[in-house]
């Protein structure tokens, strides 16, 4: 058991719930902080693309008891559903029978974590910004407003789960040796909503990822368990066809008339949503180091915001809570070794999913609506089958196993070489399934 | 003619007064603002590597008609002069005959430039901080303390000449869709200084750039005027030899006598200068967009702050302001247009030249110490003297030309492969100056 410390966490999202349920459990006492007002007592803004718990999620959620009461709101998705234009819609499961990436409305488990978090034991402080932070001392100098006497909080440690503008970090970024970067995405996105069938059925299948893939743009939809769907509009900021240039109400119904006619009968006010929401950036945020000394941790989106292409922003920061937990099993009280040996576990691990999810996006946008694409994925499950211990896909190695992102990335890097070649086979399309190019995978893979 | 702009320049560092000098010339009004006090009425601080001087940032004295002026404070280098632990002394040439780069204290550089800048019409207004900026109004809010009032200076536009710690690129930085890395090595330096003999001649050769290469550090000493040479010690912050390990008197005496014996002999204070100076950090940065509208434009370390090892980074600071001017050039009152182009032309020469100044440490601690290496010079100079249209060496190319940066970067890749075999040739210690060899050469860089 650990000797009880009082610590701070900054920020009551996903991520900042859930660390102070972990760390009331070792016997910590905790408070979290939020610039923001209590996300239980207004409506949720929207603005947030769905979330999709998987593996990594579950394991964090499940370990600390929570995962069923998750689950709850949660709906599975098996595969993905591509609305190609002009085509039947496709089916490509996403793992093997049974495996789903469960969608979550970013608002209500929000919402459910922080009930649970403060049903655990948790003091959470809204309404307070944190204005400056003391690193070697771990104080937190809050005030309400900008004109409010600050108040300064002592703690014996602050994690900083403030997300990807993160204050926490912001201050340790002014040190000496700190290395950052903040890297905008051209691609932006938007929100809009397909609503449920009068008797609160869904509109389109239910258990299914759907994705309309554009090249360089791209729609998706993730159901809610109200019957609606949670859609994201990704498109260039600039350009021809851009968020600049749809500005009137004629270029954007022309638009969704182009390239998602199927679209529009299951949103009757997709032009209303696209005048009315904002459009947002995506950005990919790395930084090191992201501890100081035993004092201060970053922690989720605030050590390594990532784009959402790969669906393991939440995911990814839930691991980074598993691991510092498992640390402070091995470490006790040594918490100089707990910070150093997370950062050092996680960096690698994040910077890995980082680029993973950067290079999504060209899958999800421009490749699923490919054919050459649409056979290796299917050559890919045929040999996974066949050999599941020889070659599991990228994919599932990343959202169906808590192997590291690292090995992923590394494992899916070797995977790409072997498919480039099983892929210029003559006659792919017609001999894929036969023994002697899954003789060939397997010759190539142990090679 | 151009149209008269009121225009500020924040930084009186050698970019900002010599961008000052160019703007006048051009007819516009210019204000020069230093949030430190006018340097020409202190004692320069030190903490700075010498400046080397060479064929870009003559350009840009030249045009503008100060080179000579400056010459009369530079000192030509011809040659490195490599010491070698225990091995004699080895000169190795900088280019071909009479190619040298200059040594100039940056301080008394920095002087001058601020006089001649004031002389042709700059108003420098130094003990100014610049607080705040309104990039889409460039307005300057300045004081001269926390406490002061703010004064608010409206321009038609505004140039971040403010180094590597920019002002004005944080204010730029603050902005959605701004990408910005800050990338430190683990490498830092520190300035010894040898004095000058007696009768004010130099203690070791004046025309050549002094280099002890010890592998993961090393010690380089450039000459002044006054017989004196500025020494930069690199050396990692942490680890078994490093700053963090050398704290007392007799630790750092150890690791002279160690590693540079013969250089005891030629610093006297060595210890003392240890001691007292600081531990500098380095680092790369990188950002874009580097402008805003016609209004705000960065420039030199502020747009790209590099690592020393090239000793480009004053020399691609002047680039900017040359290309600048020829922009201005061009299009005359069309400042949109202007802005625009120096950043797709200068963008990617930045990004090449904090490359192969990063790579350069490598070359300049190890591998110039490397009998390999030294072949490999000696074959490319060789080849270069006999076909100097084919080959033009990655440092003369970066050092005695204004070829792109890019380009050097692009060139430079494709010669070492080149080399690289030719390195492979059996007995290539004995056959390297064959005709045999040179044809080889010859037939793989036309490939």
């Amino acid at each position: 058991m650990q000797t009880p410390r009082n610590s701070a966490v900054v920020g009551s999202g996903l991520v900042g719930s859930l660390l102070a349920m972990y760390l009331l459990k070792r016997g910590h006492k905790v408070d979290v902080y939020d610039r923001r007002e209590d996300i239980r007592q207004i409506k949720f803004s929207g603005r947030s693309i769905n979330l999709a718990v998987s593996v990594r999620g579950w394991h964090a959620l499940d370990e600390i008891g929570i995962g069923n009461e998750v689950r709850k709101i949660a709906v599975p998705l098996y595969r993905r559903a591509i609305h190609i234009l002009d085509k039947p819609l496709y089916f490509q499961p996403y793992g093997k029978e049974g495996e789903a990436i469960y969608s979550i409305s970013r608002g209500a488990l929000n919402k459910m974590m922080i009930d649970l978090a403060e049903k655990a034991g948790a003091n959470f402080i809204f309404n307070q910004k944190v204005w400056d932070v003391d690193l070697p001392e771990a104080i937190l100098y809050t005030g309400s407003s900008d004109k409010s006497e600050r108040k300064a909080n002592k703690y014996d440690m602050v994690f900083g789960a403030d997300g990807a503008f993160s204050r926490v970090r912001h201050k340790m970024q002014r040190r000496s040796m700190f290395n950052y970067s903040q890297d905008f995405l051209k691609t932006g996105y938007k929100e809009l909503t397909i609503p449920a069938n009068e008797d609160g059925t869904h509109k389109l299948d239910k258990n299914s990822f759907h994705i309309w893939p554009r090249g360089k743009f791209m729609l998706i939809a993730m159901p809610n368990t109200d019957g609606s769907f949670t859609c994201t509009l990704f498109l260039p900021h600039e350009g021809d066809i851009s968020f600049d240039s749809l500005t009137s109400e004629r270029d954007i119904q022309q638009f969704f008339e182009a390239y998602f006619p199927t679209v529009i009968e299951v949103i009757p006010d997709f032009i209303k949503d696209f005048m009315e929401h904002p459009t947002s950036s995506l950005l990919t945020i790395k930084c090191e180091p992201w501890t100081y000394w035993d004092k201060v941790a970053l922690i989720g989106d605030a050590a390594h915001a990532i784009v959402p292409f790969y669906g393991q922003g939440m995911n990814a920061g839930f691991e980074d809570i598993t691991i510092l937990d498992e640390l402070m099993e091995t470490y006790g009280d040594d918490w100089k070794a707990i910070f150093k040996n997370y950062q050092i576990s996680r960096k690698p691990n994040a910077d890995a999913i980082a680029e993973l999810s950067y290079r999504n996006f060209m899958e999800m946008s421009t490749k699923t609506a490919d054919s050459s694409f649409i056979l290796r994925k299917k050559i890919e499950a045929k040999f996974y089958n066949l050999h599941p211990e020889k070659w599991v896909p990228l994919y599932s190695r990343v959202t169906f196993s808590r192997n590291p992102y690292s090995e992923a990335l590394q494992q899916g890097d070797k995977q790409r070489l072997v498919m480039d070649e099983i892929m210029h086979i003559p006659d792919i399309e017609t001999v894929w399934d036969t023994s002697e190019v899954m003789d060939k995978i397997e010759s190539l893979i142990t090679k």
